[in-house]
């Protein structure tokens, strides 16, 4: 950490920053540069609270030299975390998690055709939601726990590994009975209470971005879920607030690149969100695959124009069949395979 | 709402719109203009989900022209809401709202001594957390309970108002016996759990913009606390997701007017988090005052540079002193009264 | 068009609304909602001044059904555009366009040196600027007309295409006179004296998205081109203002699916400038071929460390020699080819 | 500037980084904690270029501790520059500089009849384009040479000070010849062609911040014009990209204060662009001086609902004047003064 000082700080200014490096164990060195002074705080393993310094008279900035996070970071484990899901499948490794299905459970008509459909295509699990989040309370919010019988239902008779939404704590637990992984929506990625109990839940856990997270905030999320106990994290990008009313949101394909530089936990991609535009997901999905992404979250419908929530980012199920053999050739130029 | 077709839209396509319409029990009314045609739901209140015409082929977009919001709009309730709080305080009216105080209740100490300070410069209620909502799991978090107890011993003492945060479902029983006002922080702003609970705790809810959240994302969390039966929901602005590394967050003065324009419901400022710099506070404090704002949410503490948290963004009691005699100057020129 | 009125306009603004309509020679058609009253604009071929409507009083918002541009649009020209460049080669078509080199031409040596690895790479077209806008005025600005006689030579001798940029009206006719493709940079995008001048240019634009561009800003822009009569305009997207500091700028890939749904125009990406750093161009390379886009603009440098310009972010030739292999790859899987 | 190394950085790389410092005449300073090493610049005065770092391998991250402008700083010259104009006016003290009028000159009796209007409310200065920039090559582009006559016009006849857009180099020597403020807008902040001219026109010029330009981007472009020796620059924030449809741009509030603390140069500010609409002008405008502005700009037209653009945020003549009986009282309350 670097503690810059203002151009007008004091003697006494400089000589009260250098005694509270040293009353937290740790040597102060300065530099000093034409036009202002710096001191660095020598021996720190990262977990200094800046904030402490920030607000000492004289200081004009506070940089961290390490990172905020520790356990998920690529400095603590410098290989990739590969995480094992039911029937052999895993996240991290060169096969990827191919994720899709509707927004929403529903009817047991709807969610049962939807899987087989993905499943025929080469989806190793399936996406829906028994609960739902909406910005509106006005919105379709999902069939709850009766949601959650019939996805159980259809892994019981297709083998699909099962990814689903938990809003709440509540929730949670019910959610952790019956998901192989269970989702922790962009609206919570800070619901912090959330992130511990999800760390205690004994699932792997799919963590996505918030709409106007940074990176850092997110790997302090995924943090929560490692301090707890539970290393099983998949993040995921999933588009955050652009300025552009043409797509829904912004899909940040940087972000795939960026987190496996910064960290060694998986990433998978969620076009549907990234684009919200049916049309564009192909085109965004195999720019993910292409990009390095360690999965796809992606929303199919059976009959998109019917669906409760989604519908227009939702593919049809033959467009999933040909977007699959287009991201299993791409997959291969990378030496990555799609199931 | 108006479903506009596409340029190659054809006439099943359109003929399928239209039968949506009705099968909804409104009417279709077509507009063609030379580029393309649009399809008007003529007797629509404003709650039909315009998904599922998204969703349809040959649908370019759907506008809509009513607010997907109903209680918290203006047209639901023209005269402005005027919250009544303990001990003949308001916040709506011509008065304003001052909350003042550290971020985290520290100790009986810091927490005793700041209460006074603000309260001898004029605030009438006094803002810190027992629960705080941190990125960093290594962060404070606050003291919890015992937290909750000293702020009750402030009240009892000064007669202050207590302003505090809920994080979760649990905590916001344990706060709303407390606390005269219960805040939701921005990062649980889509907490949709945490607003239902808000809206059944008998208590007025103060609930902060979520860091990337629309005007209507803001106003749509509030319908929720309102559809639950509690009608006293406080806005408060405390700066947005920025570009530029030389503020925290970027404050939004546009949103004080335009949530007037929108909504019944008071709005308050943030300037400490809505600047990140102590420097700043008093200027973003006087603009907000200024652009109309019900009230301020102001952190001060008796030594910010000793402070757990924020200390950089805190006011010295003395600065807050002064801050105070501006704004009932600037209060006055627009016929509102700061106390 | 579409004039949405306030819930309390009165029937003198509404019939003000009206009569305006009629007087430009258009029909007006009322739509009426519970909630609202709206009035279209019947007739239109969108060229309609929508602010004329916006400031009669009693009006909300005016909507536009129509695109603000014409001869960009892919209701103009439904086939995409392909660009006729010397030497037999094109863009817009099957075959991708790859332009490599460093940002700045900086001497003789590094110049053929560069020029000569790109060749040998794959890439048929060069990119190196001899005028630089550079935030900073001391910053290196490019060698200037030496400059563009060096890379007068460089297509001489190796027969590759020059890409090079134009910052202002006295350089576009220089740049014209040596350039096979005149560039126009992201923070001139909407210099439209620059624009204008260059629709009388007589050769290709590429012209580059800014910093915080809509993409109806940057059709408009290419619009401006059009109207003097130069119908090559090849637009790229290389990145725009985001909120995170892992990465310079955030490559927006929803742009090229985004556009082509928009536009005839062919994309380029250019992901040196849309990360900013060495270590994520090939992914993003990757994603942005997978995505649709139309070519390539990437910075390579013979010795990076020692560019005057932009060595962070410029691949090794055998870097880049190596990501043309999984380029050629991506392409044909969608029936596309890198040469 | 520190350059701080990746925790793989090897000692050649290290060793690499330390020669290149002493090889341009600095000293090299380590500083080890125990993630990672960082190399400390000393005796630098802020202009090295930091770019020959970062491509080094090895190098993760290049940190400034000094600003990359110089004459625009505080540290350069600590009290605020206070720029003089025709008739005892001025900028950057303690009175105000109130820039009002229509967004263009349309015609003789518009611009008389607006002119007289701000005069009476007491604005000392007439806004209005004879150029004017837009974003589609549809709208309407000013009155041109024409329009500049129609303002020397009114100058003689009021005394109002003419402040008014230069968009090209052969524009900027027209309108110096008329102006008493040669305006830059928004789109031209980085036409650094443009800038340079201004540095040599001998007036003083008002530089509007780019829609997504940082503050230090703002700096380093008045850093161009006063390289080329014109110290009489003022800058104005007008409002940048934001992600809520409800207001055309994002007035930053936070920008005056900001730029005061790191520049000695007058900042104005413009609520007309900042908002986009008139009911929300007075707010915003009443902010901005409540948290320090220098100046203000204000959009003003006879009868706004026939301007030929932005009549939409136009404000009324009697609602300037009722605006401008608020700024002098809140004016007062911090020491400054409005006419």
């Amino acid at each position: 950490m670097l503690i810059v000082l203002r151009a007008d700080a004091s003697q006494a200014d400089r000589a009260r920053v250098a005694a509270l490096i040293e009353s937290l164990g740790f040597q102060a060195q300065a530099i000093e540069s034409r036009q202002r002074v710096a001191i660095a705080v020598v021996g720190n393993d990262g977990r200094v609270d800046g904030a402490r310094f920030s607000a000492l008279p004289g200081v004009e900035e506070v940089i961290h030299l390490s990172r905020p996070y520790r356990m998920v970071a690529r400095e603590w484990r410098p290989e990739p975390t590969v995480i094992r899901l039911p029937g052999g499948r895993s996240i991290g490794g060169t096969e990827l998690l191919i994720v899709a299905g509707p927004c929403s459970v529903e009817s047991e008509q709807q969610i049962f055709a939807t899987a087989r459909a993905v499943q025929a295509a080469g989806a190793t699990a399936l996406r829906a939601g028994a609960f739902k989040p909406r910005t509106s309370p006005y919105a379709f919010q999902g069939l709850g726990v009766p949601g959650l019988a019939l996805l159980e239902a259809v892994r019981r008779e297709t083998g699909l590994l099962i990814v689903t939404e938990a809003m709440d704590e509540a929730g949670l637990e019910q959610v952790a009975d019956v998901a192989d992984v269970i989702q922790i929506g962009a609206r919570n990625m800070q619901n912090f209470a959330l992130l511990k109990r999800a760390g205690r839940a004994g699932k792997p856990v799919l963590l996505k971005r918030g709409i106007s997270a940074t990176l850092t905030d997110l790997l302090l999320s995924a943090e929560y879920v490692l301090s707890e106990g539970n290393p099983d994290v998949i993040l995921c990008e999933r588009g955050i607030r652009g300025f552009d009313a043409s797509t829904r949101n912004l899909f940040d394909v940087n972000a795939i690149p960026a987190v496996k530089s910064l960290s060694h936990l998986p990433i998978m991609a969620d076009p549907s969100h990234g684009t919200g535009k049916r049309a564009m997901v192909p085109a965004v999905a195999r720019a993910a695959v292409a990009a390095g992404a360690d999965g796809l979250l992606i929303e199919v419908h059976v009959s998109p124009e019917e669906a409760l929530s989604d519908g227009v980012q939702s593919l049809y199920p033959e467009q999933f069949a040909l977007l699959m053999e287009e991201l299993r050739a791409i997959a291969a130029v990378i030496g990555r395979r799609v199931p």
